[in-house]
């Protein structure tokens, strides 16, 4: 093995040095005065008593499944109990990256508040740099966890086996899976019970303003950005990175014979690769971040994570002519046996590329404000709720459309040119630099708590001004990365499920046999029924928490006039209670179906169950993100100075149509932070499940046969 | 072949004159008042108005395609032009059953309401032998048609070639399922459109009664009923029967070898013969419903319709062991090769109606009012719009999961004991007895009608109440019938792409293949887009239709007095004209999807697509048409005396919480009468499609290769 590959867990520590670095140098900035930092205490002991606790419950999970696993590979002689080891090693990397992520976002929220007192560029700074340290940790600990599980492995353990090396290796992503799942489920549900709460009586009802000191659902909300935005999408990017990773390895034994005569590696190690370069992309590229006083951040923060990204996609035919057998691959592409070449490889990299950014500007163009999506649910918000929510659902279905078809023709050009292969090395394309596209997503929620400790520690008006500007800047970025996430989980999702395929010895999943058909049917209900217990978790949350705000408003005397305290404390342990009890039956839900239909269905049901929850997945994942995104614009747009009707009518704030639009909005809170992100997750993680035990389902067979 | 095949058509004709006569019987019932014949006539006139302009837009489009079939098909030597008479004949058929119905529906809507003058019996002889005509009309078109076309072409025009008789009597299923999904979409445009218009408007802004002759929009909302439920209901359950049978006919050719050597005939012709005999069962069964005074009609309408359809389920074990071949039918089931005996295909059958009665069950569980799930989303009204909304579609996510379990439970028993023909077998067990259950479905309607006849001809308040009681009554007959509908869509689906997949001459559709990956996401997106077209259409047609109403209470003077009468026949108007402009489109879509992916990208990536949009349709039909029933009897479940909270609170007729219920109404309407129930039929339409042009993509092959 070239000694090259030994610095890719370098790439990953240097990832973790920088996170280091930067971490410090936040947590060195000034935190403002005492009542900003008692507010900031607040914030930042509720999410860590939250992750605290989120924590305990996972370790038990951990610890079960751990056991579950060891003791199942026991008798094959295919598998190790080693795999227990990397799903432990997994999990614990998944969930310190979630917390040092949230450790370092609220240490930043509070410091941007106080840089903002001096000028945008020391906000955008500091608040940067807070992302930063989000997205570094979250490549650094996956890959120096990843490659370095890998090398212990194929260099110590399995010396002589390299395909159960790569079996046990993809522990390590069902645990960053499993992890994640919870995380983001119990993350949005504990967000978007704070904010309907707050929302609903303290701004409704009670007529205070956004973020205001007496509404007891204040914290709650703050704590709720942080534990759903940053330790949610942390976890859930780190899992779709890793993913993206351990498939194209896995079907790069579809290779195994091969490798570059140069360095002795080739289409196995080559993800790996890819992905440690991508973490230098990605630190070069946070050092354009940069703005002056006046200048645009927009502008900096679009050099740094497109900047990086295109370098990649050139880097990768360079790594690819280096790694790649120099006289090409032999595969089977449509039947026809092709020479898969380095060019390929990198071909298929820019296909990734281009259909991310491409479904990120459909995606983008159907939730912003002042475009035709927008403005169509603004203006049926004329006649009412009931037509500003169906014509929400409407064009949320209608946005499918695109992203579905750029997905499909990106996946077939992937393959086109390197076969499914191909398609892991396209998804891993638009995941490679998610170091810095991490940053500039956790630096939004950063941005808006910033703003919200701004409110309540009463700070003038230019320094939440500043605030709304850092969060407003950086959406279209953000916006188009979350095209990017979702195209990169189809992508991700099909990778590992043709890498089930090949792991479960079986010869193709044939649609037309009635197994794979009703596998197919029970795959594509579970993301409906999955969804059904996220919104229902909200809902129900959100019900106790607007009846606690209101007893709070009627019981404490003093608390509307400011003379007395709410009880913030109380809202906090709602939101989290709620969040922990209702994240396990979806998770459970995700991790437990692969194996059931596995071991009673035989595994080509399971390949069917994981077509069916993918593409049902995926659709209603952009259905609901896309639906709510709009939503949350259509309502914004009444704003301001109000919304302009095409016949020429002004509808200002606090009119009919606003308060339509505002019901809308509220629907689509837990279609757009709840259930839509994590269908993401899903999809993904039953494909790693079902990776994970292929070995299994290939020694033990099925329970029932046809 | 045995002459008893010669009295198939036969049955047909006997369901043709059993409608004939109960059709001249219902023309020759006392009409009543002159001023419920003006009504009725302008009801009767919109109606016809609407059907005649349908069917010219509709006739191009068939001349258009029949053209297009006729010319593709002369070049191969596997297919016959004559696939193109096949596909006129059955728009024809179809077409003419959607007449026929309407005809007696608008016949016996007043007679109905004349009837109830005199008591409950007569009236429900009265509706209920409308809903007959309906019923045997469907089925007598659509076995004289298919059954005389195969006849014809296997005893006249390809004696020797039975593959290719079957092929091109496909086209008939084509024919009727074209016809369906432009009559349900255009139906359901129709009927939603003018619906919210007369709700919206004249109850809710002007504080009408249901159906007040002052309402400008009550004449559309009652011609909307009989377009879209009549005869949208008639055209669609017309192509799931013609679809049931002709699928199970062509995986029949799985066994061409084998006959029963008494009769000469065997898989093949079986599933004509069951329809045949459903029809005489179904005939029988319409006997059974009579009422007398003070007797509970509910009864009467179950003894009909579930003592016909476990008639039929015994009665096909003895057509199985007369036509099946004695010493058994070899096939293959999950790779072993079993001989499939005549109990087997008589156990399917009964797999089918098991699986079509408990999902009838669920789905009437979570429609029913006072049943848990409505009364969830009754209290959820209490908190306002947003958490009403939320529970809707939450409730109509959670309602998939149990019926997706029993469809796939099923087509696993069913292909267990008798392979995929098991699965057609089990469609057609749930489909024989359509005629009574449309019967049943179709008096509906005509009960409503007759209400809204009775209030705006100023009867008698008992004339209401016994309507209103026919109308309530048959409810659970009408819900499990529901259920039905899509259990039998489904497996009818399943049923026609395996005989696709049988006659593309593909091995199987290996979904480890990009191209057949690619096509899943395009085929699952497919419900998405059609659903939106329709929301939309349906919403931008009720913005006109709100505004119109709107005008002639402003303009009109003494309209809202009762002193001037409004302009109906503008209402009428814009109804029709946004059906058939709206219709084109979704209609389209189903058409020609399948051909286009099939040219482009072959037959096993339209394998793929065909699997997408059977899963993905299936589901949101059920999400749609689901939570839109919910919906509305939690709106219901205000009415009356109120709803009462779980903590004792009783919300009345017009406060918030009902208020709230009635947006969610209105958000369902589109989703449970529009595009729900459209999915059924696009699942369908694009199978029948695929299988028509099976051969010729044999043939001609695809444009892309991989």
């Amino acid at each position: 093995m070239d000694t090259l590959t030994y610095l890719i867990p370098g790439a990953g520590l240097a990832a973790l040095a920088y996170a280091f670095w930067k971490s410090s140098w936040v947590s060195k900035q000034d935190a403002g005065s005492a009542e900003m930092q008692e507010i900031a205490g607040r914030i930042q002991e509720g999410a860590m008593a939250f992750l605290a606790r989120e924590y305990k419950v996972l370790a038990g999970f951990v610890v079960v499944v751990a056991v579950l696993l060891g003791i199942a590979n026991l008798s094959g002689d295919s598998q190790s109990p080693l795999i227990a080891v990397s799903f432990v090693v997994g999990a614990i990397a998944s969930g310190l990256a979630g917390y040092a992520g949230m450790r370092v976002a609220t240490l930043a929220n509070v410091r941007t508040t106080a840089a903002a007192r001096i000028g945008l560029p020391a906000a955008l700074d500091v608040a940067f740099s807070g992302g930063a340290v989000m997205g570094m940790s979250v490549v650094g600990l996956a890959l120096t966890g990843l490659a370095g599980l890998f090398l212990i492995y194929t260099g110590v353990v399995f010396k002589d086996n390299l395909s159960l090396a790569l079996n046990v290796v993809t522990g390590f992503s069902m645990g960053a899976s499993s992890i994640a799942l919870f995380a983001r489920v119990g993350g949005g549900i504990y967000t978007k019970a704070a904010d309907v709460g707050a929302d609903l009586v303290g701004k409704v009802e009670a007529g205070l303003p956004e973020d205001d000191p007496r509404n007891p659902a204040v914290i709650a909300d703050n704590v709720g950005d942080n534990v759903g935005d940053v330790a949610g999408m942390g976890a859930d990017l780190f899992e779709s990175y890793v993913g993206a990773i351990v498939g194209a390895m896995v079907l790069g034994m579809g290779y195994p014979a091969v490798a570059n005569e140069a360095t002795g590696m080739g289409p196995i190690i080559l993800p790996l690769i890819i992905a440690g370069v991508g973490i230098v992309a990605s630190i070069i590229g946070t050092f354009f971040v940069k703005t002056k006083e006046g200048g645009n951040p927009q502008v900096a923060l679009d050099i740094g994570a497109f900047g990086a990204a295109f370098v990649m996609a050139a880097a990768t035919f360079g790594l690819a002519k280096y790694f790649w057998p120099a006289s090409g691959a032999i595969t089977t592409i449509g039947g026809r046996e092709v020479a898969v070449m380095w060019t390929h490889v990198g071909i298929a990299t820019v296909v990734g590329l281009i259909t991310g950014v491409f479904v990120g500007m459909i995606t983008s163009y159907y939730c912003s404000m002042g475009k035709g999506p927008v403005n169509g649910i603004a203006e049926q918000s004329k006649t009412g709720y009931a037509t500003n929510i169906i014509a929400g659902l409407g064009l949320g279905m209608q946005s499918t459309a695109v992203p579905i078809i750029l997905i499909a023709v990106g996946v077939m050009g992937a393959a086109h040119f390197a076969g499914l292969y191909g398609v892991a090395i396209a998804a891993l394309g638009m995941l490679s630099t998610t170091g810095i596209q991490l940053a500039v997503d956790a630096y939004g929620p950063i941005a808006d708590n910033a703003g919200g400790i701004a409110e309540m520690s009463h700070q003038k008006a230019e320094v939440r001004e500043r605030t709304d500007m850092l969060d407003a800047v950086g959406n279209t970025t953000a916006a188009i990365g979350k095209g990017f996430a979702i195209g990169s989980a189809a992508m991700t999702a099909l990778a590992l499920f043709a890498a089930f395929t090949q792991q479960a010895h079986i010869d193709g999943i044939n649609i037309s046999k009635p197994e794979v058909m009703a596998g197919i049917f029970l795959g594509g209900m579970l993301p409906y029924l999955f969804s059904s217990l996220a919104m229902n978790a909200v809902g129900e949350a959100a019900m106790d928490m607007i009846e606690e705000v209101r007893r709070q408003f009627r019981e404490i005397p003093g608390l509307l006039e400011g003379t007395a305290a709410p009880d913030t404390a109380r809202c906090v342990d709602i939101s989290t209670k709620a969040a922990l009890r209702r994240m396990i039956l979806p998770g459970a839900l995700g991790v437990l179906s692969p194996v059931i239909i596995g071991f009673t269905m035989g595994p080509e049901a399971l390949g069917g169950l994981l077509a069916g929850v993918t593409v049902s997945g995926v659709l209603l994942a952009l259905f609901m993100s896309n639906a709510g995104g709009a939503w949350d614009n259509a309502k914004k747009s009444f704003e301001g100075g109000g919304y302009k009707m095409k016949n020429g009518d002004v509808h200002p704030k606090g009119s009919e149509a606003h308060k339509a639009a505002v019901v809308g909005d509220t629907v689509g809170d837990p279609f757009k932070d709840t259930a839509g992100p994590s269908l993401n997750i899903l999809v993904k993680l039953m494909s790693v499940v079902a990776l994970v035990i292929a070995p299994l389902l290939a020694h033990y067979g099925a329970l029932i046969s046809f």
